[in-house]
């Protein structure tokens, strides 16, 4: 997508994630515009492919020890409507790395302007029981180390290209 | 609702149960109409009133004995758009009970206007492998039995007041 | 729904509003419990049903005078899971009446066991440009008068038995 | 994603077009399988990736001509259960190029396993009244001529490397 620029008011190194979204019928509501709630969506898209990029197979976690991430709190201001083919970039970055937890803060864009913002607390849990289990030492490096920013950027040009 | 009127080409009679459905936001796209994929939802709802109303509980019947419904195929045909804060009434009767699975045909009225009709085939299966079980035989016959009509609609009519 | 019981924190006088709803395969995930964005679909149901209640008419005030409500801002915290065929009950209160815009507190219920809360603020704009514009006096006039609680406790009662 | 194989029983050529779709949690229901209601949405996003492809613009079509794109039939045959994390193919292929309708015939693959079909057929309508309006001329040339195939796999090729 020629023209898509990133945020003015943040540079890209203040993002841990970029991950671009394109905007289809199906999010969208009479109102004309993408439904509010559909942005927990696109924050958990972005979240998921950055676990992935950070290699933290969340499949594996639940086969193999059980363990599942469920959203414990979200807050979410909204600033500007999304549309119908708007193709919008979700920049994601740790805000806080608890020890069952960790605070996710997403920022919805579309080029330079900034419609939504989200504040996302996931916890690590017991798929069984649901209780908070303190997160895998593994994950916890890989979260800390992060997703290499200049692949997932690459990735990402391609695709909207 | 004053003034919901049952379909007038077809009697109460001919529907094994119906079931009201209000359309919200959360429904609609940016055509300004109920997003169609969404009668597949309403439809689904409907049938699992229906279950209900025969008794039949889809928790326990996995929790004991590991047995899910899944939807095999599904048929849909458009007739006329549904709009926000519209009341539907979803019309639900087996067309054919077979040895592990259930043919409904659905239809979704506004009034005495036919918006959308289809024809669901839902099978029984393991849950652990998703292959074919036959339908226990207690289900099949509350299916057969059928819910309370009369007792359905007093509570629909409750419902839509 | 026998055993139904309200919360026991609270009294059902602390809700100007209370709306059930009910669990279907639609509102679970891989979780196996209820999609915590799908608790602003469940928020948004009740809020209409209580516009509805107040006697205003959203589509009317879009048609008439081209003012939508969009959300402005949506916190939410999550304390336990609903599973496939809970029945909830969301109260709902207005937390604070601004010129243009309305803050409601909302709670989705399971029996006397608080699942999730959200602090809501909705606002009202134009359509066509989706700038703020103030409520009309009637309107705020109904939000400030309510639902007639008596009446809605008596639907929903007729509706969840 | 190594070892992502195209179908075998078919060749690339048969398709006009290939999308890939991710499946997220928001995806899924708690029979721990994508809710089948989901493909009716992947299969959309599909065909409006392949209009952009045909440089048909739904937006513009609306905004200049007031025609939208609606869904008045769709048939789906579920083979095979996707699951969290899943990376799907849609194909897609025009079966009918109508004078005011389109009939899509797309299907599911995760590799080289067929897990479901649809045939969906999709009207031009005028937007004020849904009626059935032909197909515009260049609109119906774009169909025609289809997609460039090359173009789209290298695209895809790049987004799930």
């Amino acid at each position: 997508m020629p023209g898509m620029n990133m945020p003015t008011s943040r540079t890209k190194a203040e993002f841990g994630f970029i991950w671009p979204v394109r905007v289809y019928y199906e999010d969208t509501d009479a109102g004309g515009i993408v439904f509010y709630a559909n942005y927990l969506k696109y924050f958990e898209r972005a979240r998921t492919e950055w676990l992935r990029a950070c290699e933290i197979d969340q499949c594996r976690l639940d086969a193999e020890a059980g363990l599942i991430f469920v959203v414990r709190s979200a807050a979410l201001d909204y600033r500007a409507a999304a549309r119908l083919d708007d193709l919008l970039t979700i920049g994601s970055r740790i805000e806080r790395l608890g020890g069952a937890s960790v605070e996710f803060m997403q920022e919805a864009w579309r080029g330079d302007e900034l419609l939504a913002t989200g504040s996302i607390r996931v916890a690590c849990v017991a798929r069984a029981t649901l209780k908070p289990v303190p997160l895998p030492s593994p994950v916890r490096a890989a979260l800390s180390r992060g997703a290499c920013v200049d692949t997932v950027l690459s990735t990402v040009n391609a695709q909207i290209r």
